[in-house]
């Protein structure tokens, strides 16, 4: 038997040259697309066809469709596959134990990549953060700046794929596990234990020592 | 300013329902949905947005449309997020290293856990495939068994999270550098030094020696 070469449908093949267009960087972040009817005429398809594509990128978090003023390529994945993700985790009865695991592998390499990696100023911001942590000041919600930290951290380690990703498992981690953090103040630690715990972590990563800020890290996730 | 409450897409709000049965566990792998007919009278909206929002969820790898019978709750997310991954990094001007350095820190991990977790049977089949990759004889694909030795592990890892992740980094990999076993056979070693080293791999997960599977995983990847 033959292969049907137009077997792919119209709306996937339009998907595809856009990609391609994006993965080959002749479309940037900020670059307006053609409008629907140039796409149709170019492409030579119908305009139901680009209409159908372009909802796709859309919800992809690739194009941004802005009112009057067209469509954008746009750089909003990273939130956008939270929602896929829950599902592909939903759908294969996930445990949120996995998430846990991922997290914590996450940033048991982030905090070394860290200590090495972090610039003098990103050390002194850190130095910063955390000198709010053990303030008793009741203004600070010591919850935010917990996560501020954890945050940083991953900003620190300048790789993009594990920034994103630690971005993607804290949503997962709070679409299945309401409220970790007081989860882990309630079982594990007091919370001025937990507190200084994250201190500790913020001063071996501005001593720019990875081994020690991995070994504190460990403790408190 | 009041806010429109019907402010988002008629398409996007059919999704949204769609996800959030998935993620209630009303709506599982391998349930059919009801016909474009049915949804568009259920939901009040036109076929139009159906279809739109069904166009969407089939490349998101969530349901399958199959010719004469109708679409179908499938898991294919783990395929579909390939794409738009490689082009969020494409987006944001990311380095191969990223992703080398991710497959480094997923491995590490999944080569404690399968020593860890990896059931009897399993660690059977490991040394079967293992023994294979230091024979002489030239019909074995040497390149194929180091893969499914890589596959293998992530499995053993019983996280799911872990396994996906891996497949993902494997194939964002493979979009931007091609080849990369040759390249490291190339680079690192000779070929029959790194056949050995998997092998030491696959022993050590065997005598269920974490620390012994990771410093040898260490070396190969």
């Amino acid at each position: 038997m033959f292969n049907n070469i137009t077997n792919e449908k119209i709306y996937q093949q339009v998907i595809n040259q856009i990609q391609n267009m994006i993965l080959e960087g002749k479309l940037k972040n900020g670059d307006k697309l053609m409008s629907e009817r140039e796409l149709s005429q170019k492409m030579g398809v119908s305009r139901t066809s680009i209409r159908e594509a372009l909802r796709v990128l859309e919800t992809m978090g690739i194009i941004e469709s802005r009112q009057g003023e067209g469509n954008f390529i746009c750089n909003k994945i990273e939130t956008s596959l939270i929602q896929p993700l829950s599902m592909m985790f939903t759908l294969n009865n996930g445990d949120y134990k996995d998430i846990i695991e991922l997290r914590r592998m996450i940033e048991l390499e982030a905090v070394k990549l860290a200590a090495i990696r972090g610039t003098d100023e990103e050390l002194e911001e850190l130095k910063m953060i955390s000198q709010r942590l053990t303030k008793k000041d009741e203004i600070y919600n010591k919850g935010e700046i917990d996560k501020e930290i954890h945050y940083k951290i991953t900003c620190m380690s300048k790789n993009f794929l594990i920034k994103s990703l630690y971005t993607i498992s804290l949503n997962l981690l709070e679409n299945f596990i309401i409220n970790s953090r007081q989860k882990i103040v309630e079982f594990y630690h007091e919370e001025e234990t937990l507190n200084l715990q994250h201190k500790k972590i913020c001063e071996a990563i501005i001593d720019r020592n990875p081994e020690s800020a991995y070994k504190y890290m460990k403790k408190v996730i």
